[in-house]
């Protein structure tokens, strides 16, 4: 018997309308979705398609990544999520992976990919939407200047080693638990003036700040906080 | 009489199919079409859209943008592309102005924008898939590396200025005329063994680079270039 293909499909990252007609097109003819679910049961990317077409019929499999900093634990997820997979690639079911924005940008897809791909089961990604540029979308900005770079900065990270480069724009996402300590770090730099933050974009809860100085911002894992580059590069 | 709004829609890199449902919706919706005419005249969004959905009965607008160096050569060709929008929008008219790949990602539609919401006019951006995304798909690897940054650079610049950093991972977009001298610039780091390319990504005449060491590769508008951090930020 054939064996299913996995598509790791691309979902955007909240509005259901932000699916491309790829997305829907390749879920609408695998039998089986499967979608990350957190600690808590939320299934954010399973919960996006419903907004965009009917899921009854399909075969739900919920993923379970442990978002540890332990590499050997987030590892062993990854190989329980392989084998949930494979079982259906095995029966010739083809499977939609749902990811959260793009499926090649910080997403745990990749692990899963090569560990099938790895084993000669076909694999296909379907890009989408990333939640940064979503964001620049719903603040009406641009996340570039003219022929200066776009640095996209995950985990709030890099920017306490001499990273930052006053001509490059800056987009950090997932920083989490360390978003105090980056907006501290744009602080001190009086780089606090010029940010602007997306938090949960396109979902029931979005929270827009044009402005960041003196407001009270509640580190979210689906926050984004973009910085342009200084100086005269527009013209 | 209410104005018209216009809408920047990203259409993505190539493939009709990567469009998201709302760039269709928000297209389907406006009397009038706008897309950038190369000097040859090819209007790359605009087919691009005819891909995906029947533009029978829309006005369609060619904007004619100067891709010079020239500062006030831009300016003005932006000017001129505004008036013919401000036309539309006066008269009422909704305009859906198409952008290849995502429109907050170095997009002439930025520069419109400004002009008529400086005016008052209501402007939307529908966000799209970028071709650095879907180039990643088209080869089926990942852009990033975990807690790694992620550096976009257009114009094949940014490199020679001491800016590379074997930590982060690279993106170089609108190589154009400079790709010669970005991947000598990678061949002489011993990084050409690690970058991949792709041009033309979606479109009737993409191509895909696993390797780029010894081959021919013409410098052209549409190419992107992927290369990953070094080391081992996989775990």
């Amino acid at each position: 018997m054939a064996k299913g293909v996995l598509y790791g499909v691309s979902v955007g990252p909240g509005d259901p309308q932000l699916l491309t007609l790829k997305a829907v097109e390749t879920i609408a003819a695998c039998p089986v979705v499967a979608a990350p679910r957190t600690r808590d049961g939320a299934m954010v990317a399973l919960e996006i398609v419903r907004g965009a077409l009917d899921l009854a019929g399909k075969d739900i499999l919920p993923l379970d990544f442990a978002m540890s900093r332990d590499a050997e634990e987030r590892a062993a997820s990854h190989r329980v999520s392989a084998e949930k997979l494979r079982e259906r690639l095995d029966a010739g079911q083809s499977v939609a992976l749902l990811n959260l924005g793009d499926v090649s940008v910080y997403a745990s897809y990749r692990y899963l990919d090569d560990i099938l791909a790895g084993e000669g089961y076909a694999t296909r990604m379907i890009p989408g939407v990333t939640s940064f540029c979503a964001a620049a979308a719903a603040l009406g900005v641009s996340l570039t200047d003219m022929r200066r770079p776009l640095c996209i900065v995950p985990d709030g990270g890099a920017m306490a080693d001499g990273f930052f480069d006053p001509g490059t724009s800056y987009v950090f996402m997932k920083s989490g638990r360390n978003l105090p300590a980056l907006l501290g770090f744009l602080e001190e730099r009086g780089l606090l003036a010029s940010a602007r933050v997306v938090q949960n974009v396109g979902l029931p809860d979005e929270k827009i700040y044009r402005s960041v100085e003196g407001r009270e911002i509640n580190p979210d894992y689906f926050t984004v906080v973009l910085l342009k580059s200084e100086g005269e590069a527009r013209g």
